[in-house]
This record gives structure tokens, sequence and C-alpha cells, in this order.
């Protein structure tokens, strides 16, 4: 089974994104043949700035392979070296009903979030299709916000299948729970957005700034509080800590006797200690960067193999 | 000066074709490096039939070659041979702003003609710009419909030079004026869809029986014609006759003493005889198909090496 999922190269990552994408992608490589690519493509649609991009793309690729993706196991690209995918885009265009595309909700979100309406921001779930089935993937594993690309991806294939012969896998979607909707610092979702995050790699005594200066309530030390598994610190506790140490704390506060300030030491200690492996694995990888552009090189290689026999048929398929 | 020229493989060519695109296309080669390719990819926005696809590209390459375009001089390739244009569409399609692509008429124009709203009739012109900006052309000489288009190319052009750079020459338009409106065996305009053309390359006793079916009027061959000048065979004839030969059948009929027949007889004669050296030279690159694919394959080597390095430019401004 070939499960493809694309990876936004949208900057500094923070642990939302950690337990919200990568632990979940990372994972994915137990079920199949994983296929990872950078989407910096797709990134032209709401980035300008071409030394951004490039950063953004090499940022993102030391994350995930500090955060255990393996390439021994999995084909991990930049979506812009295997430039097939935008063939099959034009070719995948043809049989798309305008009115598909039009439909796509995301792209009237992004207006309304100010970006301005651009051509490549409209055909985004084409070239979303385009990745898709270049690889034949049979799974796709996305969030909400994605179901109705995939739809869209389904829909084309078919079209194109009925046009022009059986080419394309159907590919079976998978909505991803929100496994992990991760508080940010001031409780609401943690988002970049909203400037309440804790970065996955974030320099040691500003993220202990961050924690530290979490706003709590007036009780004191003493008192008992009922509602400790509603407490911020406590939450990202629970993702940080081994499950033993973070229920044990949380009683410690229910029942009165743990001050917020220990707790939230020991919130950063846990933070510091869950991501030290990979963080020593970022160092290294990032003292190394002729390693991973050659992961991403030999990524592509691979992804083109694949993608090859599949567009050789497209195109033969169509009379090209 | 680099002059580029895009050519529609749709199917068999008509003496309309031939004088209102051919010839003035070929003509091209002594007025700088004329390139020249076969818009296979566009046709996929209005053909879905591969074989016929198949069929029109390589009928209209033995057209052009036939008809004077010489391979050694000029650069001749079929669309999807250079994939790459692909990919510039893309990141073109990321700089042009969605109302500059809503505006263009040939959609429009499209869909009133019963072809349905595709994304890749949409995208049509993003395609199009990528053609013409990939070999930093420099002139692209386009009928009246596709002047829009060619503002739209410019437009695109401005937009990623400011963007990322000065990348892409921004070409410079030659409208065609209409040189020869070629009349139709019928009067009107000669076209496919009004069933009233003459083949370039068509059948000996069919096109002999077409031009002898052209109605006149019943005045007898006695009878002076003073508006000779209206008549549609003499209006034919002045394409393809010599000038002095087309002027003295004008004067035989306006003064009387020519018929009708004879008039029909010698159009179909000097048609004949125009294209006796094109004809000729088609049947022997018929005959001779590997030649032709060496041809189109040589082209396609070339334009990829000039437009290598632009889309590799093009590619660093923005950060791929």
């Amino acid at each position: 089974m070939r499960i493809l999922t694309g990876i936004q190269p949208s900057g500094t990552l923070h642990i939302g994104n950690y337990f919200g994408a990568i632990k979940p992608a990372v994972e994915l490589q137990a079920r199949g043949d994983a296929f990872y690519f950078i989407a910096d493509y797709h990134s032209m649609t709401t980035l300008t700035d071409p030394e951004q991009r490039r950063k953004n793309v090499l940022n993102v690729a030391l994350d995930f392979l500090a955060c255990g993706l393996d390439p021994s196991r999995s084909v991990f690209w930049r979506q812009s070296d295997v430039s097939e995918v935008c063939e099959l885009t034009w070719i995948l265009g043809t049989v798309a009903p305008m009115g598909l595309i039009e439909r796509a909700h995301s792209y009237k979100d992004k207006l309304a979030h100010g970006f301005s309406p651009s051509f490549g921001l409209f055909s985004y779930p084409v070239l979303m299709a385009a990745d898709i089935l270049l690889f034949n993937s049979d799974l796709v594993p996305v969030g909400k916000d994605q179901k109705q690309h995939l739809e869209i991806t389904r829909d084309i294939a078919i079209k194109f299948n009925l046009a022009y012969g059986e080419v394309f896998t159907v590919p079976e979607p998978e909505i991803r729970e929100e496994v992990a909707t991760v508080p940010g610092l001031d409780g609401q979702k943690m988002s970049k957005s909203y400037n309440n995050t804790i970065d996955i790699f974030g320099d040691e005594k500003a993220v202990r700034k961050k924690i530290m200066g979490i706003v709590m309530d007036s009780r004191t030390p003493a008192e008992p509080k009922p509602d400790a598994d509603k407490n911020l610190a406590i939450q990202l506790l629970k993702l940080v800590a081994p499950a033993d140490i973070a229920k044990e704390t949380e009683e410690r506060l229910r029942v009165g006797g743990l001050g917020y300030g220990d707790l939230k030491k020991s919130l950063f200690e846990h933070y510091w200690n869950y991501f030290a492996e990979a963080r020593a694995k970022r160092a290294e990888l990032a003292a190394n960067m002729d390693y991973v552009n050659k992961v991403l090189a030999d990524g592509a290689a691979r992804a083109r193999e694949v993608a090859a026999p599949i567009l050789k048929k497209a195109r033969e398929a169509c009379g090209l």
C-alpha cells in the first residue's frame, strides 16, 4: 500500500504541528510505503519570497528527518525536483470540469484570509490531484480541511479513466481525526497566527521563559484543584511526559500541594526531554547538509522511478 | 530575433489555412530565428480522441514541411516533447491574477460554441504564456483572435519580473492583418465548419469535382461580365495562378468569350500546379516518416537547449 503525504514548507514548526501532523505522518511508515514530499510548488501560491522558500524547504526537511522520517524506509523528496507533476497537472486539468474546481472551498477561504486571487491559488486542487495520481497513491491521509481536495482528486481520476481508459488508481481518503488539538500558551488552539506557540526545536532559554510565563489563576499551592484536568500545563504535560508521570502530577495538583511554578518547571523539563533525541539528531543533520540534500536527491530519483511509467501510460492514453 | 509560432493540430488543412496561416508562417524564416511548435497540449482542451490527436500532429508536421518549413533553418517540435512548458505554466500561474485570466474572451467564445467548460480550456492563456516566455520569444505574430492572449502573456511576464526579478523578455505582438481571406466554394469565408473548403493536398478527382461544381450564374459565355473581379473562380485563381495569367483571365471574362466551364477548368489546373511541388514533397515525406519523426525529435532537443537556461533562471529566481 502506497501512502502519500504532502508537507507544506511553512517555516518554524511548533509542537501543535508535531502532534497534529508530523507524528501521525511519521507513524505511517509502519503501515505501508510512505511517500512524503515537501510541497514547494504549492507554497508559491501564498509565499513569494524565494529565500524564505528555500530556507523553509530545508528546515522542514530537517524537522521531519529529526522527528523520525526514515529515508531508508520511505521516499522523501522536494516536489519541484520531480517536475513531471506539472505535466500531469496540465493533462488532468483538461478533463477537470471548471465547476468542480470552482466549488473548492480552500480558494474562497484563502481569499477571505486576505490572499490575492491568483490563478495559482485557484489551480491548487489540480496540482494536488497530480501530486496524488502521479504515484498511484492508494491512501492519502488528510485533515478535514483537505477532504474536499481529495474528493476533487477522485473525481478527476474517474473523469480521466472514463475519457482515456483506466490509468489512475482512485485514491482512498482517510480523514485524520484531530488526534491532538494542542492548546497554545494562552489556552486557544496552538497556532502561529495566535502567537501562542512552543517551537519543537526552540531555544532552551526562550522556551523556558515562555512556559514559566503561562498565566495561571491565583489559588495557593496548598488549595485542592478539582479542575486539574483543565489546567493548561497539565494538558501539555500529557503530551510530552510519560503517561504515569503526567497522571501522578495531575493528581498532585488536584489534591493540593503542587505549586504552579513547580508544575511549569516540570512541564519545561519534560518538553525538553521529549524532543532531546530529535534535537540532537537535528543538530547533527544541520551540520551535515550535504547528507540532507543527498537524501532529497535520492528521494526525487526514487519518486521519479515510480512516476515515470504512470506518466508514460497517461501520455499514451491521451495521445501525446 | 526569435519569432515563435504555435500550430494547432486540427486535422486536414485547406487552402484558406494555407494562405492565411501556413504561408505567412513559413515566410517568417526570412526574418529571424523561427520557432514552430505543434500545440498538442493545447489540443487537449478541445479534442479528446487520442488517435486523432496523434494523426493530426503528424499530418500538420507533413503539411508544414511540405509547404516550406525548413528544419535546417528553423526549430520545429511537438509541444509535448518539451514538457518543461508545463512547469513554467505552473510557475507563471502563481503570479497571474485570476481576473486577468477570467477576462480572456477565448474561453467564453469556446463555451458559446458548445465546448464544455473545463479547467484546461480556462487555463489555455497561461499555457500560451509559458509557450512564449519559455523561449524568450521576441516576436509572436498572431491573428486578431489571439491578440488578447498575447497581452495576457505580456502582463504575466511583467508580473513575474516584478515579483522575482528580471527573467523574461516581454514579447512584442505583431497582429497579422488578414492577408488573404480566402473565399470558400459557396462564397462565404473558407472554413471547415461551412463545409466549403478546398484541401491543400486533396485528392485530384475529388477537388476537380468540387471546383467544377462551383455554382455560377446563367449568363452565356459570350456576354461581357463587368463584375468579373467579383467572380469566385477569379478570386481563387488570383491566389494560385501567376499574376499576369490571373489578370488576363479576368479580362477575358470581363469582355466576354470565356465560359465558366473553361474558367473553372483553368482554376483547377492552376490550383493543382501551385501545390505540385509541395504535393510531391509531402508524398516523399509521408513515405519516410522516420525522417519526419527525427526532424521533430531534433527540433525538441534544440528547443529544450534554448528553454533550459531560461527555465533554470526562472526556478532560481522564485526559490525552487
